[in-house]
């Protein structure tokens, strides 16, 4: 395995540097992009993943293509642009970081009438940075909340990757572990392996490992028999999209971490920037839901598993209703409920 | 895919014929053993699984075992073949038919002291097809019993494998589906994969595929989304071992499903032949849980997943307390609450 660590999305110079996450944790091979179309490409085929990661890289994207773009007529540049956004925007549906990274960039544009193309372009990138800079602060912040949630020696279950490798670097619930860590060393952590993409087993273990954190890999069907066993003391996972009312969608799977917490009195908490938060959505039935090969289902690394012709369902993510969620970890402080209300005010903040 | 249906197990002249399940759907050989320890070893490393499967490949390698005890002396013999019963029952500790059987077969040497070494030898390896034909009769009668609570066209999960290949034919879950399909052809299953053999997508799949049962596979993780979106309408799961109380040891994750189909209220149905039932053990909670190699969690196929160091949890079996269970369907009828004088009486039957 690497020895050094490799953030998941980065500039240099001109291009913007993908960490291809679907050969990890055996091998680090980045992919340079020089073109929008390229990093659409990384994002559906998840090179990279992970909500923040996907926003960040929807706005390098875009500052990408705003570069080839060949009009120096602002209004050409800009109805051109805004046909970019809206290639962008579509690449992965059910994340809501994407849409809003894109709806940021894309204000630069509309607020910015009387500058010329060039500045455009300058600006465009140079806001693609910031959210990326702007990314990690809050993980950082959500890092100081979350850690006091976590109990003495906590034994805390995490589902997914919801570190740095699906962020700018440092990780939403992560991010609240590796604070944890750094507050309490006897804190241990179970990561399920996530099927079918593995993220569990493969990132979240990697990263893991690589800060010192306790690691304990569990398949996703262990962990109703660690909650009975009184083996888990509480969870924290990230979130692809927020609603209004504190519903939250999040990689498949996690409803049922959810239930299983609910009927054993396990704390669940979900670690999220408000960028995650669509407060257009007034409940999580409203959130797209992404539906993708299945073929991750029936194939294993390449190798078909399951019979020939035998179908499969593949719903990317699943919505946990707010009742179970016991607080949603900010970058300006803890949500509890009613999440509707405590929603508003932190998106006023 | 092979066209015809093989057995798991049989008995080929002197020969015990065993189906190589780690090699399905893909490629079916089979290993012909012709010494106990053969078997045992199929046991182990999980050639055969099923609990019903299991005990008559234990009841099939003592009648190999007793071929090749040198003895003719019934003292001495019965004495050798006592030690044999306990190796073979050690083979798996969870799944209650293989000490079932084990018992079954030393009983006859016990209750035939008059009878001559040779004689032994006949009547254990009568004995032992007998097992194997009374599971096929206990699963048709399962199946007859267990139709009758699967609503019309209804959407049938079931987890792991508990059908032909978990017993001598037919199955216990996957025979209660068989028989409701039989009578309505507009049923349909959901399998679970079934980490981390894959159970479900290698096994059960392959099954219902062959029978021309309509399958469709989903993660493990996926049942939670798929119940809230109410998409199944029952699930019907085998056993490996049932508790006086009702308490029921399954294929790790059955316990998940239980409680999501309590959060949901699906009706959970259990399916077993009464010699999966445990009457000497009062609670769940004494059932021996065996712990297999964590290697099943962290490489998949023989290729590593997760980064080398990381440990991993692998409990084979969790247990359902007797509360998430609807009913046990049996081949002596469907029990219900309270199961601790329902399971007295149909083992008295």
């Amino acid at each position: 395995m690497p020895e050094k660590w490799m953030p998941p999305i980065y500039w240099e110079g001109d291009v913007v540097v993908i960490l291809d996450q679907r050969l990890l944790p055996h091998r680090e091979v980045t992919l340079r992009c020089t073109t929008a179309r390229q990093v659409i490409q990384a994002i559906r085929n998840m090179a990279i993943r992970g909500a923040p990661a996907v926003g960040i890289a929807g706005a390098m994207a875009l500052a990408l293509g705003a570069k080839s773009i060949r009009e120096e007529d602002p209004r050409a540049f800009v109805r051109k642009f805004f046909h970019l956004c809206r290639q962008v925007k579509a690449a992965r549906p059910t994340g809501n970081n994407l849409g809003w990274a894109v709806e940021k960039i894309y204000s630069i544009v509309v607020e910015n009438p009387q500058a010329g193309v060039e500045d455009m372009r300058r600006l465009i990138r140079k806001k693609s940075q910031e959210i990326l800079e702007e990314d990690v602060s809050s993980n950082l912040a959500m890092g100081a909340w979350g850690k006091q949630v976590m109990p003495q020696g906590a034994r805390i279950l995490t589902y997914c990757n919801a570190g740095a490798l699906a962020t700018g670097d440092y990780g939403t619930a992560l991010g609240v572990i590796r604070a944890a860590f750094a507050a309490d060393p006897d804190i241990q952590v179970f990561s399920c392996e996530t099927r079918p993409f593995l993220q569990g087993s493969r990132l979240t273990a990697y990263e893991l490992k690589q800060a010192g954190i306790p690691v304990t890999l569990i398949t996703d069907s262990a962990v109703g028999t660690l909650m009975q066993q009184n083996r888990i003391d509480v969870v924290v996972v990230g979130a692809d999209r927020i609603a209004a009312n504190g519903d939250t969608a999040n990689k498949i799977g996690t409803y049922t971490v959810a239930v299983l917490a609910h009927a054993h009195n396990v704390p669940f908490y979900v670690a999220a920037p408000r960028s995650t938060i669509d407060p257009t959505l007034s409940h999580g039935s409203q959130i797209p839901i992404e539906q993708r090969d299945p073929k991750e289902v029936t194939h294993f690394l390449g190798r078909r598993v399951a019979p020939d012709g035998v179908p499969a369902l593949n719903p990317a993510f699943d919505v946990t209703p707010h009742r179970y969620i016991s607080g949603i970890i900010t970058e300006v402080g803890i949500l509890r409920k009613p999440f509707g209300k405590a929603i508003r005010k932190a998106l006023e903040t």
